[in-house]
């Protein structure tokens, strides 16, 4: 089985009746599987998180696009969060069996859907078409208030949709982006001293390793602090190795790792180099797991 | 989704027409995936393996055994394999969400209609009715040309179906048994008296793990020796200590663990432990596995 994940931000987070119809168009799509779903009243945004085959995920994709074109009136929304239109970004994340490639073009036939609904559209991350639309802060810059200008300007011209300002919906953000691992280690001691240097020292601002992001946080409760990272693509730096240089790291102040934290979900796949690597298992594949075969039906 | 495993043994092994019927009624039958099946012609038997939801599995074993019983007349079989009936023998292997009880009752449902059919049944391993029936090769005594004198003494007397000998279909074995995980470990090293030694030391027959069985092989081709190891239970000894006891005492014979290798299949839940254990996340649970909510539905 090919699984593709989404997770759509949609710019509603008080209004429960529109709230419960947008997810709803999710929940009773075939063949996709809604894993969560949160909506924040200040931020006055929903985000869903669901997964499923990739064509399966697109349908489900445009059905909620349809609701929330349908219910929400941007012209309406008051929020916290920043936002370019209804359904503000969607980003596809390739979870197993699909290429980034494939990620990038499922995300550009949904563009063209969004665009043929008269919705402006911005490809975004690994979808985009200009180095300069790869981040979501850039192409979101000056949000939907700034939109109407923006868009009739060559750096603001859509990726795909009508080149006009649509003051009920705004635009749509679309692009593909790696799973992203939320990995904490905590080390047996309270100096926080210690954690910004080791967090400094793996992530790729500080010279660390290329996909990871760290930062140091203290642990009140526990009298412990922590290691925080994300990596952003566990292929090319795999869990165990930015816990064994933190290790290495804390060892070298003479402290231990007292624990670590998966956040949320991963992949099975970014626990086949973990298993390769700690049972010396040098040619296992998730292939030999036998809920793989289960998925593969 | 709870899964669970089914590895009837048939007895044929040579006539092709008659294999491919007996598969065949897996194959076809609905939410089932067939993993494996191989037929020996010496032995005189074909093993299959499959894998889906429990009611699932016991109408695709009624379809096998519905088959195997029309198919095989056990008055004309010879073979290398001890065998008492034309379906041999029916482990039931829970894989995942499945309880060993729950497995049970699922064998005994399985017996009761295996004796409907005509057919004497016994229960074996964690299915057995009394200690001595523990034991396969206990159950399998005295094979198919002794089982019209045993069936009439009380030893002898099945568990399920008629206490009277079928000619045509002898007996069936229906039990539950652990997956098994097949776990070597290679040693950089030509020396067998080494394998042998740490093999010793992490058995249950030498004062080892409970639940491991083990040998010293030489692996010729690689001038390397291996420890092969069955894991009969991987939750109560799991994968990773039995390699880190096997570090530690190739060690003091100054030799590395030049790798390992996980013979055909396991459960995602066998590495639960071992993501526990070496990426030190406490809390861990395949239910973080995404893959895991996908089998949910």
């Amino acid at each position: 089985m090919r699984v593709i994940e989404c997770v759509p931000n949609v710019s509603e987070g008080r209004d429960q009746a529109i709230i419960r119809q947008i997810v709803l168009a999710v929940k009773v799509a075939h063949g996709v599987e809604l894993l969560d779903w949160s909506a924040d009243a200040d931020h006055n945004r929903t985000v869903l998180t669901y997964v499923g085959e990739p064509e399966a995920v697109l349908t489900a994709t445009e059905a909620l696009c349809k609701a929330a074109f349908r219910l929400i009136d941007m012209q309406k929304h008051h929020g916290a969060h920043p936002r370019l239109g209804a359904v503000d970004v969607i980003p596809f994340v390739p979870l197993r069996g699909v290429t980034n490639e494939e990620a990038v073009s499922l995300a550009r036939r949904l563009g063209e859907w969004i665009g043929e609904q008269g919705v402006p559209v911005y490809y975004y991350q690994e979808a985009a078409t200009r180095p300069e639309r790869e981040s979501l802060p850039d192409v979101r810059r000056g949000e939907y208030e700034g939109l109407a200008a923006r868009i009739c300007s060559p750096e603001g011209e859509p990726d795909a949709g009508p080149a006009v300002f649509n003051a009920r919906s705004g635009a749509s953000i679309v692009g593909v982006r790696f799973p992203l691992i939320a990995f904490n280690v905590n080390l047996a001691t309270d100096d926080l001293a210690i954690a910004k240097r080791i967090a400094e020292a793996v992530r790729f601002s500080g010279g660390g390793y290329r996909y990871v992001r760290a930062m140091g946080v203290a642990l009140e409760g526990k009298g412990q602090v922590q290691v925080s990272t994300d990596i952003l693509q566990y292929e090319k730096t795999p869990i165990h190795r930015v816990l064994e240089t933190i290790r290495s790291e804390a060892a070298s102040h003479g402290v231990a790792v007292a624990g670590c934290e998966l956040v949320g979900l991963a992949p099975m796949a970014a626990f086949e180099e973990v298993i390769r690597h700690y049972l010396q298992l040098h040619d296992f594949s998730v292939d030999q797991v036998i809920e793989s075969r289960l998925l593969k039906k």
